[in-house]
């Protein structure tokens, strides 16, 4: 089936794999007459690069995108845009020996069972590689989001055991980190403890928070759409993702519901809410406070110290897999969160002007 | 937009509010010749019905299915199943007062920025109710599965603080306790809480658990349709649900990457895992081990204690939501969290027939 | 496959087979706040009625629709409407012995080889019955188009070889005569024809016109959802449509450019075409100007005489299909055609209005 | 909203201007295991360039196509296949006049309705170059295809008044007559028709029939993804294309049902039909013979005699298109039609193989 498109106004189409050619997104349905230039999506893509702290690979990846379609005097025409980055630095010759056997942590047996053999390159498809369609398309939504009054801000919550104190909490530094923290104290002890993991031939997991603010309310469709919903399912289709919380998330099976109900009130005659234990979001629909969401991503799979596992005549055997692996993808893996919201309420929020007959009418008066 | 409906070759289209006339879903796309009756459906709908314990409202909902369509000789025909259950013991009356305020915990707000006005007639569209449709659905997809060697199986992992204990877990238990906890221990002691919550005119929160055993490695589409993201989505936007783990979740954030890789391994000649903290998903594709998520669900909003809120005209007011509700949801949300898991897992069984170009060549010789 | 939905931001999905409980359809997406009555959805289905004259079947079918979600206080909700209509005057035993044979121009055959089986009566799915659903969400978007200026007329151009003169056209007529002809002498004659093909135990096909008025230029997406591409799809869905032509469709093949190109000027100080060669639509998007189209019907494939064909085993026989059949079905799909229109052009036009980012910017404002 | 994507279980997302960067398409959900090779694909889109007889533009396309990923060791991964032709012969300043008027014929002033501005340059994505990623994509679904028997053979069946004559049908001609005739008498009298118009500076239409052998019985789906309704979509989704024809298509309006209906028979031991009048499908399902189509194809609206039209700000002006035109798109448009073919129906036959809930049941044991 068709799994690596997403989208009801606006399509994403991601392609490529980690060794392969290049890689890439093609976003249709995108409205025309924004600015764009590569640019634009470059400052995104470099967000996710590799190679410039220890909490990441010693790979190089330039990474830089070309724009191929759906652009012309510098703004969008609102047919396809194609945007591509050719690999450069991959040498499949890291990889040869794991043709063989099923990595820990990794879809190689999943893809064998499911297409009968794999390219085994760099994990191919299920690289981390294939967030570059996904970061890519989210710079162009970010892009007309803020021109809307949306900010996205995603962060390095927690890694291993170190969390963010959020008294401490500094947007700045988000981009200066090498842990994308958005606090230095909490950024140096998550960096040595990453040290220590990689002298142990060991990696970390960690968690991504992510803040949504100027998302009018109203946003989201009741049931299968419902804007958590669909949050859930943008998210944790970023690999190594392995649980999805809400506003207060999994605290709100111990509370009470006069605790969690969150008061609506007025503030500079606005609606606003006392307290934001939904997150931002109640019954699926976006409530015009902050919407926040956190992602719990997994250690990288991918160690160098030996593991158990068998190969594919089913004979146990002992690896080492070498090769440059972040030791943490998590600092990496901001931006993918970002994007993917990013996306999701663009996509969401275009549905939405359809909600009532009369903006139809008015719209073509 | 269109968010009533779900699916790419089975797809659920579920209708109906509350309070309106009837609720119901029509079934696209299932396949022809699976025996099917109005019993088989009638039981799952049974096992989502208020008013068998303290743990659940007093109203009595008969919710007798009807089958429309798409039945033919007590087979399926592979035309859209239609499947209608009629409203009858509804009070619109209960509900007249809140038309003109907005609810805590509730939708109502983000409807009327939506759409303009609401069915505010026990929350329309946004009601539980609303899973009638999905658990009909759902009851459909567990029969085709179950012939398939797949079991689904939900249950209360916890109200509030009170947790399950594995060592005494009895599947039997499930059906037969009010608060469908597969340990009969922990049930009483959570029907006490519940009581005192409901004396308190409070609510309370839990944890479902779903396990699915017998599907095949291999199921799951790479990048946005992993098996992961869209049974995140499917059971998220169930209302209520507020996080989704897959596995050992949010614990994985703070494990390293040697305790948390599941060795392959052969037993009696199968592969599979010395250990399953990945939950049966690896890079979003079933692994062959069984599948294992938890939805968190939050306190029932509707408590009938005092709470703040405003009105339509923005001014601050006191209320005191009346009628019969739910002190919690869990119990009667642990079926429908088994029918989205069993949609959501069928759908991608009958994708994944076509991820081989031999297998497409064999089936039409 | 879920064959039975169609859409984008508006979403059918139809049910129903001609002699099981009901049909109907659910409409999810249908915007807020428009005024509905199940009359608006009545006038539309009595158009499809049968028995009103010598050129249709003498069943009964009183096909009331009832309203069932998705409508509060008489106007769309923006849930899911759910529209039904209770089959009442079938009678099965009508078509028993047609179980076990095919009859010629139906698709018993395809439906057996398909699924293994099938429901025999009366057609079952494939039975012009299925039309109910369309025709009953063709009223509601027809509503809100008229709203928008819009208007759709369809009519029977020609039965048999009978055709309309243009110069004697009366809309009016279209409801008021048997063969939905707005030309009271093609009528005539037409109505003696299909007299004459039901004492030959025969039957005829036709071409229905439609014409569509005041859909804005910009209306269409590039490429596979052109509106004449979509507009195709709808009206080919149709049951015994065998061609379809846009404008002047298949004389185009034989003009020259220089007389099928229509030149574009200004008529009271707006851009207009001096002709209409292309029916409305260039390069698969709406210019402004009137859209044309025309679907050529078959003949009633039911017919009395006796026929060839084979039984499930194999063997050849001779049949006399019995049963109340339509000589000719033109006259009562001219209002399905409508409805097939009506929902293609509000769906694109819902989703042009994203197409320019600024609207998009414009509505959040 | 994104309308150059199509498809359920295979999706084709096609990019790219005519004088952009690059041209392609993203095939998402091909299967896995089939061997291909960028000869496969050059040698359908070979057939689509233009310069190689009179009969199309003096234009040199090299078109030479890139596969970027979903390709492995000479073989499809399952995975998304990216497929590139990079622009180079394409020369903007023909085009750069044409900015600011409407082109009769052209989609000029739709586009700019649409979207408040477009790409000028060659049509843009309005351009017949928007067909190589059609055709880039057909070319897999066809080799896939030939490996269950079906063939898909489409031709030129008249340009201008030519008209093919059946008693000289000559398959292999059709690649090797400038006019893709199957007949070299038809084409002679084809080319002097188009020497007369290209001398006349004008331009001319014609009708592409296409037949598809080999199809199985059942593909196809009842309602709204009936076979007919989907090819019908696909072919119209071409540029140009006016009309379409299933089987007698436009004849069957004034023939009998004693006429048109096929009888079923019995043909070495195989079911079949005494005629096709259908064109291989009834009800929307294939009935395992022939299936039938033709395209009418308008005149190429450039042309470079004088034209009266309207520029962009109201005025009436007169124009002189230049650049290099096909004088007829008809001979081009051939691989065209049946890359949309190949493509919809194996999308259908991969839809097909859960119509029956045994065959799931099989599959997964």
């Amino acid at each position: 089936m068709a799994g690596s498109n997403i989208g009801t106004n606006i399509k994403l189409s991601t392609w490529g794999e980690s060794h392969g050619k290049a890689l890439g997104v093609v976003i249709d349905g995108f409205p025309a007459g924004m600015e764009l230039y590569e640019e634009d999506i470059q400052k995104f893509l470099d967000r996710r690069k590799p190679g410039t702290s220890a909490a990441t690979t010693s790979r190089k990846e330039d990474d830089l995108v070309e724009i191929l379609s759906g652009v012309f005097d510098g703004k969008t025409t609102g047919t396809p845009i194609s945007l591509m980055v050719r690999n450069t630095s991959q040498k499949s010759s890291d990889y040869s020996e794991i043709a063989s056997y099923y990595r820990p942590g990794h879809a190689d047996y999943g893809f064998d069972m499911k297409y009968g053999f794999r390219d085994y390159r760099g994990g191919g498809r299920s690289s981390g590689r294939e967030t570059i369609g996904r970061v890519a398309a989210g710079a162009l939504c970010s892009k007309l989001l803020s021109q809307m009054g949306i900010s996205i801000c995603a962060y390095t919550k927690s890694i291993g055991d170190i969390q963010i104190d959020y008294s401490k909490f500094d947007k700045d530094l988000i981009s200066k980190t090498p842990s994308s923290m958005p606090d230095a104290d909490a950024d140096k002890r998550a960096m040595e403890l990453i040290q220590k993991a990689r002298e142990d031939q060991d990696s970390l997991g960690g968690v991504i928070e992510c803040r949504i603010t100027g998302v009018p309310a109203g946003i989201g469709e009741p049931v299968f759409d419902k804007l958590d919903a669909l949050l859930s399912r943008a998210v944790m289709s970023i690999g190594a993702v392995k649980a999805i919380e809400i506003g207060d998330g999994i605290s709100v099976s111990t509370y009470r519901g006069s605790d969690n109900n969150d008061a609506f009130t007025i503030v500079d005659g606005k609606v606003s809410k006392e307290t934001n234990h939904c997150g931002g979001i109640l019954g699926g629909i976006s409530d015009g406070s902050e919407i926040i969401l956190r992602a719990h991503v997994k250690p990288t799979p991918s160690i160098s110290r030996t593991q158990h596992t068998i190969n594919q005549s089913g004979e146990s055997i002992e690896i080492n897999i070498h090769g440059r692996h972040d030791p943490v993808v998590v600092p990496r893996a901001v931006v993918v969160v970002e994007a993917m919201c990013a996306y999701t309420i663009l996509d969401l929020m275009i549905s939405n002007m359809s909600s009532q007959a009369d903006n139809i009418i008015k719209f073509y008066k």
